[in-house]
């Protein structure tokens, strides 16, 4: 069976150039099949703020009007998509850059208003496995943007959602690990304490540490996003430092999430 | 043998929705294989003015220091390359738009420091034209930015040296037309006069409007491109409007360059 490994990374090693070229280095160096999908950390935000344009949350989710989607179109889909292209390429690994536009990769609708108009956001309708395998065949190691399109324009979308949405669709003919890197340690007992990373969580658990406050805020919707994955037949799932990649996927770091 | 139109777009067209629009309306009812080369327009000055950063130019072409680097890969590599792909897919056409560094599309060194230093410049080393054959094969339509990679950074390269560069390395196994878009019909015997459209030019009759100064300035590089690409063996090249691609195509509009 396929075997191929979903990697997302996001938040504070995208913003920084030391500890992305330190995570590029781990990934390039990993065997087998695998796929970057990057977020866009805060440079969308900050050349937002440079050209005037404001940049707006609900509930932790940017609101899209038309400027905004063209600097996150820019600087997700041009700037860090490209960045990361030309390092993998320089550490021999045969990288291509896509968004879910490119060759129709992640199709999308445009996400209907309801009590929040999201603006130009994409929620994910479908996954394109034969051109991403025909790519892994040719050798080409994928770098997914956090765009998608629909009916011509280009849809900001969730890195977490975009990299969950992938592995789910890949696990129905491969065995797929999905792992979220970000800049901790794993799911913490107690927020204040790196050391204490919970090593499993099941759904049983899951409630549990919801119900006592324990986990809140951005890891819900990552932990709902992961454990919908597991769901979908995604064989491994786990949360975790970017700079431990090889002792994630290893098993040997972060927190798994388990049924 | 295989047949391939590589179209280069540039100038007023990527600056002007409407004009874009037609123009990628007739390119995805093109028949055959395509590929389409943008250039940047002017949104890559006018994002880097809104940015604070200056523009500067030598002989016409960009200066790229570090700062404007990222303004042209976010302005080729994203905006305008993704939402030419976007427009492309809602028009039935498979768009995968990809930088000289994707894929190690296109290889490039940073041009060396001579009398001017162009800084993070490109010139082309190679095309990978086993890629581009794969994408075609399956059914996929490349979109191609102006940028090209070395040693893990990107590289501003000049869009119609690009598609010159692509068509040349296509023609050593396929019959190539390359065709530049751009704002005028054709190259003019009269600047002020847009019907006087000159048909052919050979390498005699082009040595003659240099002389008598008929073709000058931003001119002279696309004309001199040209012809390069006609010795390397490109079956035509035709410089014209993009309002006319197709009549360009057919032979019935634009400036035919000769041997």
């Amino acid at each position: 069976m396929r075997e191929i490994a979903v990697i997302k990374v996001g938040g504070n090693i995208i913003d920084n150039e030391a500890k992305l070229a330190a995570f590029l280095e781990d990934f390039a160096a990993l065997p087998g099949n695998k796929i970057l999908v990057h977020g866009g950390g805060k440079i969308a935000t900050e050349t937002g703020d440079k050209l005037g344009i404001q940049s707006n949350y609900v509930n932790g989710r940017r609101i899209t009007d038309k400027e905004t989607l063209d600097v996150v179109t820019m600087v997700y889909g041009g700037l860090v998509n490209k960045k990361i292209v030309a390092q993998l390429q320089q550490l021999g690994c045969n990288a291509i850059g896509l968004t879910g536009a490119d060759g129709n990769i992640i199709s999308a609708v445009k996400r209907p208003v309801g009590a929040v108009d999201y603006g130009y956001v994409g929620d994910v309708t479908g996954v394109n496995v034969s051109l991403i395998n025909t790519l892994a065949d040719a050798g080409f190691t994928l770098v997914m943007a956090p765009l998608t399109h629909s009916e011509g324009v280009m849809l900001n979308t969730n890195a977490d959602t975009i990299a969950q949405q992938t592995a789910k669709a890949l696990a129905e003919t491969a065995r797929v690990q999905l792992v979220y890197c970000f800049e901790k340690k794993g799911v913490l007992m107690d927020a204040d304490n790196e050391d204490e990373v919970i090593n499993t969580i099941d759904k049983i658990s899951y409630e549990e540490l919801k119900a006592n406050n324990i986990v809140s805020g951005g890891m819900l919707p990552k932990l709902d996003n992961a454990f919908e994955a597991i769901d979908a037949g995604v064989s491994k799932v786990i949360i975790g430092q970017a700079e431990a990649l090889v002792e994630l996927l290893n098993g040997n770091a972060g927190t798994q999430i388990i049924k």
